[in-house]
């Protein structure tokens, strides 16, 4: 029946409607090669780090870009929600972008070639995502029932083939997967090299599917190439405090998807993982993320039965109602398991409070970035 | 970390510890093309249908079959437990197995190719699937972690990375896929047609893919190409009362899915889908489908919420323990929806005691079936 529920018109392509959200401590030179598909986007470019520093944006690109310095002027002492020296800032764009969704990428990865040589427009695959329901109440064998050629297997039971509205759609990764450090020390070819951006020993399967993730089912969030309805779910895609001054990095997109994954789940929503693929160019160094993560490893063995255990109540309708309810939750329940949880969920009240001032209706538009649209 | 946790060997071909289970009404020349991938196993033939027909079995299979008088004559009263004129009575081949796993295909299913024009081992791979862990707790976004290549993604839980027995792997199917009648009318090419076996309007994908379907999580089970561990999860694989004389029919294998799911997350198992694909040559007529299935495409509507709710107490450690509380539960909460699933419940618990006394340590051999052995 995919013909009765998916539209056979092309993509649209929501120029006016989504922002590219890049996180960087360096030169965007990786956006030359997404030139064709990102140039008629408007991105939201966050630098961490030094200020001071200047960011080379290849020319011709619509963009933004903000700085810690203008974080702090903009949020003033809310901008201690968003960290620095950590990737985790890059939600700071989410909260400025006026539109409906959000495309997020790392800047190491590059366009990927699907098996017959084509290049991959990874922001259409997005969309088409998003723009085409899930299906977490059920599980339907044959994977994304709404794409073109494929269906509701004997057994879908009719009254779930509408589905639910998606809100979130992950993409993964060719070349370089998206492994912890420990896993990185010990893949032979990283162990005995003394390189770190070596290709792995086998290639990464190239996987033609996107499925949902089932109601109730948590995983991991990676944040190098995910697009999301901010107008439905921005409010709870909060990357967390990490990196400078915390005891933590590396676990802002997990975070970020154990959070959105309970609150979909309340809210009736989808979340899809699979298509698109990016290239990853290089593996960060094992030594560097241990160091980083070594906390979140141990941490997460308590917060991810937390997560699967949690149940919003009814009362909570929307997502900022949610998020602040998760955020209770957290500083009793994982507040004994390490302080650093009820700083984290001071973090979160405060980000809905920014995102409400920066966001409601009433709101003044956010003051112009230092960063000048070329 | 997949090379801590699966085996770089040579999957053992487990010789002796499967049998093939065949539920068929014709000749079996299907088999001539699995020759170099079934010979060396022990067949199981379920003849349905007229006993006196004779069934033609391709010369050098070593195997037994059983037809309706058999089935008689060796379950005696008990046998109303099994279907007739229905593939759901390949069930009586699971019951009397002696080894440890079983594989189940239909005899319109042929050898497919994988997308290098390689002939695909189906039982290969679902030795490989029963073989190796799963994992219902958390969701891996690279799909089956113990593939080689494959890995657990940053952020998946190290407690949770030995996984779960797998006791269940569901293949798929090129060409022709599983959909129900409804489905088979509308896609256009099929209903432009007189004949109902042309291909449909575009073709299956390819999905290189093995994941375990989450704890909590229903899937139709498609009982075409599916391998199981007998002995962990025979006892639940019932395919209930189909076909002559019960108002459905081709929801037997739904059927067994659904128990199957229950069970597997009570008791901490895991169920795989994906690979490997078989070739589905023929698309049954949708006019008779519909008429098998309208009862349970009405019933299903009721039956999955049911399912999705069940919670076994528990006190019930064994797999048959939890099927008897289940049957209790269908009789008294779906017998609200229909006397079927009355007698279903009865059927249901027939199964178990007929189950028992075939595989009971005390019980005596079965009986030798009517086929001679070639």
């Amino acid at each position: 029946m995919a013909q009765l529920y998916s539209s056979v018109k092309p993509t649209p392509m929501l120029k006016d409607e989504l922002d590219i959200v890049i996180p960087t401590i360096r030169n965007l030179d990786f956006l030359e090669m997404w030139r064709p598909f990102f140039e008629q986007y408007h991105l939201i470019i966050v630098q961490d780090g030094d200020p001071s520093k200047v960011i080379n944006i290849p020319v011709g690109f619509d963009y933004e870009l903000y700085n810690r310095n203008d974080i702090n002027r903009i949020l003033g002492p809310k901008a201690s929600c968003i960290s620095f020296k950590d990737s985790a800032c890059r939600c700071f764009g989410y909260m400025v972008s006026k539109k409906k969704y959000i495309y997020t990428i790392d800047d190491d990865c590059f366009v990927a070639k699907d098996p017959t040589g084509k290049e991959i427009n990874a922001l259409e695959q997005h969309i088409k995502n998003l723009l085409s329901p899930s299906t977490p109440h059920f599980f339907n064998t044959l994977y994304d029932p709404y794409r073109d050629g494929a269906d509701f297997v004997r057994g879908y039971p009719f009254s779930m083939r509408e589905g639910a509205i998606t809100a979130v759609s992950h993409g993964l990764w060719l070349n370089i997967p998206d492994y912890d450090a420990p896993t990185q020390l010990v893949k032979p070819l990283e162990k005995n090299s003394r390189k770190f951006d070596l290709p792995l020993r086998l290639p990464i399967l190239y996987v033609d599917a996107v499925m949902t993730i089932p109601k109730g089912t948590l995983f991991p969030m990676c944040g190098m190439n995910l697009a999301f309805d901010r107008e439905l779910i921005g409010p709870a895609m909060y990357f967390g405090l990490m990196g400078d001054g915390q005891p933590i990095g590396r676990y802002d997109d997990m975070w970020a998807g154990w959070c959105v994954k309970v609150i979909c789940d309340h809210m009736g929503w989808g979340v899809k993982t699979g298509l698109p693929y990016i290239w990853h160019s290089k593996a960060s160094n094992p030594f560097v993320n241990l160091k980083k993560e070594y906390n979140g490893i141990f941490w997460q063995e308590e917060a991810i039965p937390f997560f699967q255990s949690v149940t919003l109540p009814k009362e909570c309708t929307s997502v900022q109602q949610c998020y602040l309810e998760l955020a209770k939750l957290v500083r009793e329940k994982l507040g004994k398991v390490d302080p650093y949880f009820i700083t984290l969920a001071t973090g979160m009240v405060t980000w809905i409070e920014a995102w409400e001032e920066l966001n409601s209706a009433e709101g003044t538009e956010a003051e112009a970035p230092n960063g000048k649209n070329e």
